[in-house]
């Protein structure tokens, strides 16, 4: 199992993303990783005497692109940046999977110019976890596509059941549509269109119509299909509300306490780690021709070892065989309608 | 100060609601307050001993549009119902504002009917406050427009600028596009033109550009303009996430203390009831001749009390009269380009 890493990506790097390396690579015994980067900065980080070195590959990339660069600019100025050598590697077939906790749009156009796209996918879209009443949810698309057709939806809505039974192991997973009401009719000309796919192909089973909100962490959908406008807005809306409440806790409820404020703190770190939107390991795009792992800009080791851990799981699972497969054998839908829509 | 009450509207009514306008007349001595629905049933809500019985209007209704229902249906076929009737009462000027924790869709659907926009404004939004790492922040609109156009948008801004100035008292409030990435040029066209709308109008030095989704709680912009279908969803998604997090700080931080587990029990639910979404009092439909306060379908007395208070409130401000003559003062902007956006 061969994994590319974008050792220059992300807010600390490279440090926490080498040892995330060395501890995914300590974990499991198959895994051969890539480190994508400055060949010579990286060799320091790595301790000569640990035995995982043997599985290291470095490939040399001299540029980054930063994490607030224009995507199209950064890539086209720097040529030898991690992102896309880290791409090129897949492309190339030299590893299966990469993962980089780098600037997520240039990742996201890396493989928009790769066009490397699963047969039947038209437009591939992140997939992220959301932690709920119920256990782990997938919501997808939080920011590949911002212009979405119904189609591109529709497929969204395909892979994210596929990954939704063999990886977060659901018998039958619920699919939701995320919408401004549950009743039909509601929202706007996109979500009616994809409503209407999904209740005509083999999935209708599965699909529990709209969905709002606040259906999220009750955990009413196991797959929540959305467009990358809104998921990427959902997503990082949730992190800063949690990132908020948190501090209220702390302030206002541990703050109350008198002797047992340690062991209050102690819970609520351990809380605080457990739903840390930043450190779930990174979200899949799904619909590429390999396994393509999106870190958080603020991933540490942890987040890294855990990112590296679903890359190899993805690639195991054989999820784009699968993803295939369930898209062959659906009637080729598309939406009833081609106007422009959200 | 008359203000009309959607006695019937909310998953608890009447009970509460009318509660809730007692201790809200109770509060202030110049309110009065139109109950608007079965009379005969009302009146047995209101201790006939109570002093502020003479300050109550009992205005039948025998209708109800159902919580669930379709608003258009529900409106058509209910001609008696209480929303329609409430706003009937401001379109004749017998009170000054109405306030409903009813069918949010029939309540913005009656809005729309009577027409009654204020000069300048072509689309009413729903404004409600977001509680923030640095105070209360608006952000609109959360639902009543989920088609809209940069010109709407560009008078949210404008309609919110005086709410956070004259309500939040926030001295040069600042203003953020809800979008996908800080950078300009991100996201989709909608919210690119209304960048340049904002960019090129007196309200520029107030314009902040774009804000993402973890920038809300932050408090990074006192307004936050949104189109009608994200703002719904975000407001929705912090309303799950806020309770998930309580319960389960409640179990694991709370569970894990041993003597002080009713000192921090008492923490937590003062904390809840602080930030509580559905307690806020109500969110205001600004663009609308009068004052509209909607209330979530949940709300309680205390819920209602704050509503009537806020209706109350933005009604002395004068706060439409405000939003006029900022919008005259700004130059006639329409967006530079009619495709089609979100």
């Amino acid at each position: 199992m061969r994994i590319a890493l974008d050792a220059m990506g992300g807010d600390h790097a490279p440090n926490p993303i080498v040892a995330g390396a060395i501890q995914a690579l300590e974990k499991d015994p198959e895994l051969e990783v890539f480190l994508v980067g400055e060949e010579n900065q990286l060799r320091k980080l790595v301790p000569s005497d640990n035995p995982v070195i043997s599985r290291i590959h470095f490939h040399n990339a001299t540029q980054v692109v930063g994490m607030d660069e224009s995507p199209a600019i950064g890539l086209r100025r720097k040529p030898d940046n991690t992102i896309t050598r880290s791409w090129q590697l897949l492309a190339t077939g030299k590893v299966q999977g990469i993962v980089s906790a780098g600037n997520t749009g240039a990742m996201v156009a890396g493989g928009m110019f790769t066009r490397r796209f699963l047969p039947h996918v038209d437009r591939p879209g992140i997939a992220t976890i959301m932690p709920t009443m119920r256990g782990p949810s997938i919501m997808l698309d939080v920011g590949a596509n911002v212009h979405p057709k119904a189609e591109h939806l529709f497929q969204y809505g395909v892979m994210g059941e596929i990954f939704a039974r063999h990886l977060l192991k659901k018998e039958k997973p619920t699919i939701g549509l995320m919408n401004v009401g549950a009743e039909e009719g509601k929202g706007n000309e996109l979500v009616r269109l994809t409503q209407q796919m999904f209740a005509t192909c083999e999935l209708q089973g599965n699909f529990i119509g709209n969905i709002e909100g606040r259906d999220i962490h009750k955990g009413v959908a196991d797959v929540i299909v959305t467009d990358g406008f809104v998921g990427n807005v959902i997503l990082k809306v949730c992190e800063g509300l949690f990132e908020f409440i948190m501090k209220m806790v702390g302030k206002e409820v541990i703050g109350a306490l008198d002797q047992e404020k340690e062991k209050g703190m102690g819970a609520l770190h351990k809380l605080i780690n457990t739903y840390d939107y930043s450190e779930f390991g990174g979200a899949p795009l799904l619909g590429i021709d390999g396994i393509c792992i999106i870190c958080h800009g603020s991933s540490g080791e942890r987040a890294i070892k855990n990112a590296l851990g679903l890359a190899a799981k993805l690639a195991r699972a054989g999820i784009n065989k699968l993803i295939v497969e369930e898209l062959e054998r659906m009637p080729k839908i598309t939406a009833p309608s081609t106007t422009p829509s959200i």
